[in-house]
């Protein structure tokens, strides 16, 4: 498939792995899960699929010199750079009016940088396929199998088989759902037919642009001016005049939920967001008493009758008698939460937000 | 009471309070229940009952340039210098030269530099009332009435009543019991006959050495020589060839235990030890939810469905549904421990002796 390319949205400044993760260090620029960035991971897993001028990045000013350093293989022209932060829609349109510009053919997988995918190999086997299906046509999803009746994720409803490519079965998307409540959630994950929307779409570029400029002529006409820009001396302040006028808007609601001919793909391929840090204490290997360390370092972490406990911490921490306790401990602030009350955080981000304490965020 | 001296023991080094309590700033110098360190205030509630003058201290050579300026009102040759640490039995016997070769009628009240006691009038109101018995002959012991059934202190037993005084109802002491097993404790308790042996005593300085001599005349003859070099030239080399030859012991067993006319005054001055992190929890007020916070600074102390725990930091700190937790961070280890299991610091103390890890002790 010399057409395939991949976009790493790589843009998020989000705070749900505070205190850990901040505003100019965001969870793709954190080794959360291996002893890489999940940036660097991000790329990784996609190199057996991809050559390097194939894989390119989306993300803000403040970031892009950070992560290119982290991958100097891929060529910086790859690194596409927002002004500031919009939403989804902004940030895929613009990638993918620079990678039609380069190859008018392509087909684009938006693939995301701070999400932990145990089976790298299977997930390079369902890109292929879905890239097979997208180059017949198709706007294909990734759904992932829904491990638990999660009110945090987007659901995408299946529809009849539409085709088996590379092993997998692909069927027509019937409905895609914003996050449910948790009754609706349960009810999605017995009935067998949802799986979670992913952020993961792999598309014809020239198709997208198709559906933007059917369902969002407004953004699609900025974005063809931007297109034509691409590569010019005037790109710069094309793009700077032009950003702030694109619609703050998802891609699932620019485009996606309205989009024809959505296939879905339902996959099982150890996925997880990382979107909380009990989220993230789930996907890696606990020892005998279930806990996790991170970032030890010499002195280590002392842990008496401590069980199902994470520390991230490259102090010297000892723990005594605590059970399912996270414990992040930085340079400037320490968090100490119960296991099931890390979604809490998101609460303190606000409050420091609120107060304009732009020291701890 | 113009003999009257206190002589406060400031020569611990322990390491009950760790991470924050270290080998080189021991409890006392911490400011653990008020502003001040626990020192200051072991001098602060003598001087409304003693001059400057009267009040002396024993220490280790790597402390006593730190304790005497916390307290530059005290004069420099009040401070009696060990040149290394021993045991209770040499620092009580080196102060007590000390003074009975300053004032040979003294009557010396041994206190702690590193106990709490909220009710510190009636402190110096049975410190006044003891040096009037030991006046006249008795060695005096002040009984913590027992809250609860402590197997971590030693018990005084006490005999028949021996004299009211100052208010106070004193009695002979009848037995001295170090530390009991639980059974043993709770039976102590039940009786109403015994109290904590709280380690302060009052005596007059030529009765207890009179004891040396007759029960460590060893340790006599040692500590009459350095006596006798107190004020000369010779006095620093005389202390430290003589110092190493005196034997280990506490005081309780070196002469307390077997000596005569000793009397005990049962108390209850609202007396701590401070001996773990639950113990200065039980000492220090909560809030609503019962929750301590010390050494709170700027971003402070955020909690967020906590109850019950102790936080010690100067960092931002944010806890989020827990409960019964101790937390100590310090710039080089962090604690977390649950409240009833904070006497196991001590486990991980010694953990470090033994590997010769000095920069955490």
């Amino acid at each position: 498939m010399d057409h395939l390319y991949a976009l790493i949205m790589a843009g998020g400044g989000g705070t749900r792995l505070w205190p850990l993760s901040r505003k100019g260090r965001p969870k793709q620029m954190l080794p959360l899960v291996e002893e890489r960035t999940m940036f660097e991971i991000a790329v990784e897993r996609l190199e057996p699929l991809l050559p390097p001028e194939r894989i390119c990045v989306v993300t803000g000013r403040e970031h892009v010199d950070q992560l290119s350093q982290l991958v100097p293989h891929i060529p910086r022209e790859n690194f596409i750079v927002e002004p500031f932060g919009q939403d989804t829609g902004p940030a895929v349109g613009l990638g993918t009016v620079h990678i039609q510009q380069r190859d008018p053919d392509a087909v684009i997988a938006v693939v995301t940088a701070d999400q932990h995918i145990a089976d790298k190999e299977k997930f390079r086997r369902v890109l292929a396929a879905a890239g097979e299906l997208a180059q017949q046509g198709q706007i294909v999803t990734l759904g992932i199998s829904p491990s638990f009746p999660s009110t945090g994720f987007g659901y995408i409803k299946r529809g009849e088989p539409l085709a088996q490519v590379g092993g997998f079965q692909a069927y027509h998307s019937a409905e895609f759902t914003e996050k449910p409540d948790q009754r609706t959630a349960i009810h999605f994950m017995a009935s067998g037919l949802y799986t979670w929307n992913s952020g993961m779409f792999i598309w014809k570029a020239d198709q997208v642009l198709d559906e933007f400029k059917r369902q969002q002529p407004d953004m699609y006409a900025i974005l063809t001016e931007i297109g034509q820009a691409v590569g010019q001396p005037e790109y710069e302040a094309t793009l700077d005049r032009l950003w702030s006028t694109l619609k703050r808007i998802s891609v699932d609601f620019a485009v996606m939920e309205q989009a024809q001919n959505v296939a879905v793909i339902p996959v099982d391929i150890g996925w997880s967001d990382v979107g909380s840090w009990a989220t993230l204490f789930e996907v890696l290997d606990g020892d005998l008493n279930g806990n996790v360390s991170r970032g030890e370092v010499q002195g280590g972490h002392v842990k008496i009758d401590t069980r199902e406990t994470l520390i991230v911490s490259e102090r010297m921490v000892v723990t005594i008698g605590i059970e399912d306790i996270v414990i992040v401990d930085t340079d400037d602030v320490l968090l100490v939460c119960h296991r099931d009350r890390s979604q809490d955080v998101r609460q303190v981000v606000n409050q420091l937000k609120d107060a304009g304490d732009d020291k701890h965020l």
